[in-house]
């Protein structure tokens, strides 16, 4: 059985991709990485890396085209990505998705990795969502809901031959971590941050909760 | 309010294209290809003078690379394109889908339709699946319970900002032509032949479809 695993190269894609090598066999495991635009190139340099550590084949697809006409911050060329966490953000949005909402990314990568998995005679796509990239409607194409119906649309539209998996979709950061720890996965290895310098600047929100998920289980890396 | 209409430069894509300027105002519909690797630019052409004869905006995305991989007959450099009808395929498949099933190709136009969509201010994403496409799983990507699904992600995923139409999903092809001769559809400027002869070929499966439906309604163009 071969998987096809979405791998932005960050901590919760990576975890899944040493579950998916643990499960099915790194020889059996795809990581795709999609460059869509982003301000930086750190995570699908991180995403190789990964791969790499792995010995998983790393594909990378572009599919920045689609989002041309996006103002989406976390774009190259578009705004500012706010130096404050998921819930102040929201307290501004007044629930609406984060100015790092990016269009319908996560509907239109995974499409994009049911078509290469299919393609690839792969039978699992993985997906590493979890709950609180969508709490509060910050991230909806990480819901609950939305990977269920998007799992439903992937097997019916590839004719029973496809699976969508998304183990982390009721747990939140920490618990991916937690995961993590127990295989070993090389997070030194990975990149979150938003902005693109030498270093993670520690005040996005996706670098916040980064560390929060660290702590939480006695990592003390940034 | 803005629809943006996937559009493939066909009988079924074009009568959409036609409903949605009657309801919406051309000024407010959007047409959306996708080049996908497929054989030829026939109808790529045929689908920009389309949107051109209904003055609406045209946008063109390449997906291409999504499918490098796969050995769908529609794409360039594959197998040849089977010259009899999907009835007499999916004898053969058994109910598999037929070879020139691009690998959940519907399901990747309709997300990256929902980015764009969404990236143009559109609340609508109109997609002209038929019941004949559906029929036998030749095209699973066509099914109504497959476009509810995807409607359905689209709709969470985007937090509720779109919702995706197919209004001949339960329609055979020549009910959707009944519709699109009541709306004096050009039906002339459309393409529907896999091959990219000068003539449609009248041999491939959507070529004999076309002519059918056509028939049906007392058209005697190819």
């Amino acid at each position: 059985m071969k998987a096809l695993v979405l791998s932005s190269g960050g901590v919760d894609s990576t975890t899944l991709l040493a579950i998916a090598c643990d499960r099915y066999g790194a020889e059996n495991v795809i990581s795709l990485s999609v460059y869509y635009g982003q301000k930086h190139s750190k995570e699908l340099e991180a995403a190789a890396k990964v791969a790499d550590y792995y010995g998983v084949r790393h594909m990378t697809s572009d599919l920045s085209e689609v989002f041309s006409s996006s103002d989406c911050t976390l774009l190259k060329g578009r705004g500012d990505i706010p130096h404050e966490s998921y819930a102040e953000q929201l307290k501004k949005t007044g629930g609406s998705p984060v100015s790092t909402y990016v269009p319908f990314r996560n509907g239109l990568f995974l499409a994009a990795a049911a078509s290469c998995a299919l393609s690839e005679g792969c039978s699992v796509v993985m997906y590493g969502a979890h709950a609180d990239d969508a709490a509060g409607n910050a991230y909806p194409d990480c819901s609950e809901e939305f990977v269920e119906s998007m799992g439903r649309a992937i097997s019916l539209g590839t004719g029973g031959e496809l699976t969508l998996e998304a183990p982390f979709v009721r747990m939140d950061k920490s618990q991916v971590v937690a995961k993590g720890v127990a295989l070993k996965v090389p997070y030194e290895l990975t990149w979150s941050c938003y902005e693109g310098g030498d270093t993670p600047c520690l005040k996005c929100a996706t670098c916040l909760d980064r560390i929060a998920a660290f702590r939480a289980n006695g990592l003390m890396i940034n």
